[in-house]
């Protein structure tokens, strides 16, 4: 692809020779002759000069010797030919002989199911999906168009998907929510659970995760939302629109979280805490109190990360200052005690 | 259903006109006209008469214009209608033609092996039992009777289901354990781990979760424990009665529990310790030492909760503390080395 | 098997009677009349001495009546001989009609593909290699020889597995790496991950874990790595040889550990950390910092384990430290005041 190409598809400023041909694109590290990089800091400057590269996708114009596209953000321009140069496969539609098709199921234009595919009654499945190997869809599930459900991903009955959704491997929708309550005999009585999980458009969900069932009502995660791989989404929460859930996150009952939420890895938030939009949490920290929007926190339990930056600091000297307020006590006994020798 | 109907099914004690007619349950958030509630607070009282249910299942008479029973516990009798309105879908018994099903298999009455199904060999299967689709059985497994497994779920070979057992999608049961020894090169060699699982009655495990067969002898949940998903037990352990074991525990190797133990999200427990009756461990915390009976530990290393709570507040304090402390060794130093100043 | 067989094939020397048959091996805590045990700590001598066992593996003469066999290492003798005694179960060999083979796909020898098992286009598959039913395995996926995949293990395109590597059921391969971008509207745009997987020989992982591919290049397991259940390994990272992860550790993206690194369980390793060889990081720790080689850290974030060991036996008197804290500062103003009054 020619670099004027490039350079118009991301919508940037060429500088250079716009008929230079473009083969691939890596990043620094791994750019060689004919491929397209993109610098996201100047520090990296040195880096790219030290490479093959033969183009760079940039914030603005810096001093190299191969031809440049100033673009507003050079990751974005930079994902965005990643799909030019390495589109997603695409397989080949059509029900295959080995797929389970329940009853009054409506099947849009060009979806793929594939071998071991079993699709309960009563679904409906867009325009465009694509189901691998192994996959499990209950009773009265709904898929929106362009969807793509990885290998052995289950959705029990009664959920429902949005469009341009990815679910990748061995992902459970819509398990029973974790309800009981004690029976007379001290035993706990599974409280059935009979609402549902939606899933908005363009939420990506991480091999093995699971979102349960809300007891009433819906499980909901809202638009554009991501998240990693082994994460729990416990019954009846809400996660806002554009939120990233890293790897191995729990949120428990009825949590809502809103736009922009930012969990890293490991992180717990306890039942019916609420947390505003744009909150961030820092790796393994855990709240059960709510927080308010735009605030980033950090620890367990969770306090604003400036706070736990500070105090971690002080924590391996614990020993040494209570050692000192020993000694501190014992001086002052020592004056109390015999003020006349002073 | 007649209200009349309901106060006899829950055993409790109607006010209130028993001829009224409920057409649904649901929670005070979402009970409409017809339908019935329950009010687990009197804190809550208000919301049941802002709402528009039709009659609130109590624990003693309230304030309220529409018709109560009153119950021991209300949330119980709650569960119980769930289930007269909303049971659990029945599936068609049968073995579906793509089911496959070993030698020496034993099938009970009213058995459902649906699409897709793996049977290993010498396996018995009690009455009422539903295999979801893609779970796979292995050699010489025992399910007990009316014992349901979600799609994708796993048994390895020896493992013993008692009856009214749930396993949500994607669960593991019998993996090996993780045992290994260093050989002569510094390699790991791994330790044949020929023991199994025994689960027992009315035990229920959320999706994704794993419970590891012993290395020898038994890795035993016993009756009526409940696990949520994404939850490790490693083998060797044994998890005794009612005890509930919320998302993203981990349990190591050779953990003893006892009956009504409460682990909550995100807790650790280390090789060979033992955990009382009715021990509590908050989210996110972590033991790896033996706790008595009846205690409610937090934090990591867990100590009793009310300690963990105190020291907690003062952890954004110590920066200022440690000022303090020098702040104080200034002044006494002043003191001592200018007695005659005073 | 008579004992002097035994002892040649573990190498040991025997002290006793070699014609003793042993027909079974047990742990101390399981052994019984016929079975050959090991003695891990001469602390367990007594134990052996109250048991029903007939023989012993032992690092030197222990003070027994029974005939020992004295190993350099009597745990890994004893392993070595659970594998003649309890051999994992061989599988018959052979393609059953309802597994499901791609174009160009190359089979070796003795090769077990169980029903439900689906395989991509241009997969090359070495001998004596068994796939477990409700496996999928993507395009151009390598396996090597002796390779045991159980039940609904998903691969995705190009994974590269060595030879002898052992993946528990429901382990994920190759998912798409968690990259996103922010686009101009603040919705998280996806960076396709044109990287793989590639786990070298002996490697084995444990149930329902993730090992994401690379966004570019290589996410990388190498040789002898043992890795448990529900273990996440995000993009472009690299474990080193011979090293542990232990259930629910996580491993953010760009990691690089050494040989013989052990992460106990929950432990979290934020992205782009190094860790050296036979680093060790204790249970629940978290570190978003490299660590150098040999060393043994704990707690969040991770400091050297004496360390975390001696502040976290002061945590719980904070609370105490801060009154004293208080009441010195008291009693100092006083005499600072107060001077005349000494």
């Amino acid at each position: 692809m020619k670099l004027e190409k490039i350079a118009e598809l991301v919508g940037g400023k060429l500088k250079g020779d716009g008929s230079l041909e473009i083969s691939g694109i890596r990043d620094i590290e791994h750019a060689g002759a004919g491929h397209i990089t993109f610098l996201s800091k100047k520090l990296f400057l040195e880096l790219l000069n030290h490479s093959q590269a033969s183009a760079v996708l940039a914030k603005e114009a810096v001093n190299t010797s191969v031809p440049q596209v100033i673009v507003a953000s050079p990751e974005l321009a930079f994902a965005r030919l990643l799909r030019e140069f390495h589109p997603e496969p695409q397989p080949k539609p059509g029900v295959h002989d080995r797929a389970v098709v329940g009853k009054n199921v409506k099947l849009g234009e060009q979806v793929t199911l594939s071998a071991g595919v079993c699709i309960g009654d009563d679904v409906e499945i867009a325009d465009h999906v694509h189901l691998y190997p192994g996959v499990v869809v209950g009773d009265r599930c709904r898929i929106g168009s362009h969807t793509i459900l990885h290998p052995n991903v289950t959705l029990y009955r009664n959920t429902e998907l949005g469009s341009r959704v990815i679910l990748h491997a061995g992902v459970v929708i819509g398990a029973d929510g974790f309800g009981y309550t004690l029976d007379e005999k001290g035993a706990h009585y599974k409280i059935n659970q009979i609402g549902r999980v939606v899933i908005e458009d363009d939420v990506e969900i991480g091999a093995n995760s699971c979102v349960d069932r809300a007891a009433m009502g819906t499980t909901l995660i809202k638009q554009g939302t991501k998240i990693d791989n082994l994460v729990q989404v416990a019954h009846n929460c809400t996660v806002g629109e554009h939120s990233i859930l890293v790897a191995q996150v729990g949120l428990a009952g009825s949590c809502t979280l809103g736009h922009h939420v930012v969990l890293a890895g490991q992180v717990g938030v306890a039942d019916h805490v609420t947390l505003g939009d744009q909150v961030t949490l820092t790796a393994q920290s855990g709240t059960f109190r709510n927080i308010e929007s735009h605030k980033v926190y950090g620890g367990h339990p969770a306090v604003p990360l400036g706070e736990w930056k500070k105090y971690v600091t002080v924590l391996p000297k614990l020993p040494e200052l209570a050692r000192k307020i020993r000694d501190l006590e014992t001086r002052l006994n020592e004056i109390e005690n015999n003020p006349s020798s002073r």
